[in-house]
């Protein structure tokens, strides 16, 4: 079964590195760029059947280790 | 306008990255895991109302700055 997990940052947190794309975007002439939010794209291949336990593994997943829940939301999508 | 761009690694590039993370999650326990890969997401505001231009200076945007566009394809999604 195939998971697709997004990391991004809560709102409210500051995105330094989307500043800075932000500004070298800015910098390259897309000036009409407003704002930029960089987060993570995880695709991963579980050996599991059911959908329902894949997703609360991938929970446990991003919980455990891919993200900082401090800091950061994610959501998981089944395919 | 809202896009979201994704960026991951071409199919048959290495991804490093990826096999760390499976490794840890094997090691965490999370041993049916078969495939990690590891892409970039991005959310862009932008100040365009048309979405076939919006699409262009996206497209324009990941082919000289987010992408390197060797080894990364990226899809873009207006919302």
């Amino acid at each position: 079964m195939k998971l697709k997990i997004h990391i991004r940052l809560k709102a409210g947190v500051l995105d330094p590195q989307g500043q800075a794309t932000r500004n070298a975007l800015h910098s390259l002439g897309f000036t009409t760029v407003e704002d930029v939010r960089l987060g993570k794209f995880i695709e991963l291949d579980i050996e599991e059947k059911d959908p329902q336990r894949a997703n609360r593994i991938a929970k446990e997943m991003c919980d455990q280790l891919l993200a900082n829940v401090v800091v950061e939301e994610y959501s998981i999508d089944i395919i």
